[in-house]
């Protein structure tokens, strides 16, 4: 068994190879190849912490992947950081384990940073010049790096509650040769964006209804359990395409939850990322709002796992 | 992360402490003290394998472990075995990944053999001096080993479909110095052992109920999944003991599961191994039948786990 730390993961991993191995594994899900285990979950209270388990095979790989993700938030406290975890490739031929990938949860925030950016390539307006980005977590800078430079947008505006925050992930952003500020408002940053990606895990909305202009799109990211939300409700039910990466988890818990449940969505109006991406001809009119809502597969960790451990293996 | 292989956890593994850990385990269990992940599950129908993924955690433990389990049918026509897997601990304070048990499959095998030594010792009759096996695989051998050991128990006496399997298994037990034979019928060892452990995937009643004598002990592990049963479901209901490892789960899928769906048994009869480990002033009568019903809990392999790193952190 290939014991792999971060290092060689990082190093190991080609980003582009990457996104295309997540955008087929959107298609395998929504095509119904990929087989999800059900999530585990253990908590924490003493510690502030929780434990996911998640499980993913698409048919007839030769692996599949077990991820570990932990959450303790605590831990930036005791100078560690909150988020950690592994991954196991394990033979889907034979069941015994061929690689354990010590990523400390790297290859969660890429892969997610990933499916975002998928989605905004995809849902896009030509000519798209701007992109806004809301949170300043490492989602927040993950986000605006990837989707940034895979959709060739020239700037970046950076809004978060926490001013100085938002200031400095738009200093490191410029440091790797980005044009990216933050702004004071989310207002000023909806009228002034071509895309938007939200990455709070906030509990009530930051975007309203009226900060939506013609035309708008926004990738929402934040909300991966029960409670949380970005955007009015009201938003879904004024757009004109909502996608999202799988219909039953994001009516769940996703950011499409309160939307669906109230009534505001008819659950049929939803798209699937992978529907969406195999339908390459489907062309989205320019004043369309789109809304895509993300709440995390494990089919985006088997894709990135593979892609890292094919590397290592052909080396 | 310390990475530690099979030969080290063989020889990190105190058997005496690992049982004692486990009889822990099940009184934390019962008594509300653990937290048990939903169980994962992956099928690899072309590979005739499946994944099981479990993870626990004791209220106040320093950790907590995940297990990955697999079964791959056709290994043993490649040369491989059947079963593997692996272990993770995890700090329970910080969410990191501390020790990777590179099992294969082994704690599996010894928890769940160590499960019915904890039973038998707790329901067998006082002066017992023959145990009877019925089966051939790696439970068979394992269970007969540490149920006699434990329970010091002079004879074994085994039964499978396979005779030559059956005698294989008794020479083995004999080349380590047990007195064990292979006997040609279920009926036979039933009639001339103390208490019985049964051991197959078997989908259809090994024990009837007429075999069962006044005074009989059986301890059932072999019911691990919907749809498997070793016992006539009659030899329930004329029990008057039922102990379990976990109601809802035997319920589920434990051998006691037909007989409870079926009304012949009323689920407030069942008793917990846990709670009766507890209550160590509960005797019973010589002439009851008793019934330990085992299905595998996670508790199981957090508490072997956790004994096979305490042991090498100690180191």
């Amino acid at each position: 068994m290939k014991i792999v730390n971060l290092a060689e993961i990082e190093a190991a991993l080609d980003e582009d190879q990457a996104i295309a191995a997540i955008a087929e594994g959107f298609r395998r899900f929504s095509a119904g190849d990929v087989q999800l285990s059900a999530v585990g979950h253990l908590e924490f209270p003493g510690s502030d912490g929780d434990c996911h388990i998640k499980g993913a095979y698409i048919v007839g790989d030769d692996v599949f992947v077990i991820k570990l993700a932990t959450g303790f938030y605590q831990n930036p406290g005791k100078g560690l950081s909150s988020c950690n975890g592994l991954m196991v490739v394990m033979s889907a031929k034979t069941g015994e384990p061929l690689a354990l990938l010590l990523d400390e949860g790297h290859l969660t925030n890429v892969r997610t940073a990933m499916a975002g950016t998928i989605a905004a390539k995809r849902i896009m307006r030509p000519g798209s010049r701007i992109l806004g980005v809301i949170g300043t977590g490492i989602q927040a800078e993950l986000q605006a790096r990837f989707i940034a430079k895979s959709c060739g947008l020239a700037s970046i505006l950076i809004w978060g509650r926490n001013h100085e925050a938002s200031t400095a992930i738009a200093k490191r952003l410029c440091d790797v040769g980005f044009d990216a500020r933050s702004v004071s408002g989310v207002g000023e940053l909806c009228q002034t964006s071509d895309i938007i990606v939200t990455t709070t895990p906030s509990r009530a909305p930051l975007i309203m209804t009226d900060m939506v202009k013609a035309g708008a799109r926004i990738v929402a990211v934040g909300a991966d359990s029960p409670g949380k939300c970005e955007l009015d409700p009201h938003i879904l039910a004024k757009a004109d395409l909502i996608v999202v990466d799988a219909k039953q988890q994001c009516i769940d818990h996703g950011e499409v939850s309160a939307a669906v449940i109230s009534g505001l969505v008819d659950p049929d109006k939803l798209v699937e990322l992978g529907a969406l991406l195999e339908d390459e001809g489907k062309s989205i009119a320019d004043e369309a709002i789109v809304i895509a809502d993300l709440t995390g597969l494990g089919v985006q960790d088997v894709q990135i796992a593979k892609t890292v451990w094919r590397r290592l293996s052909a080396n």
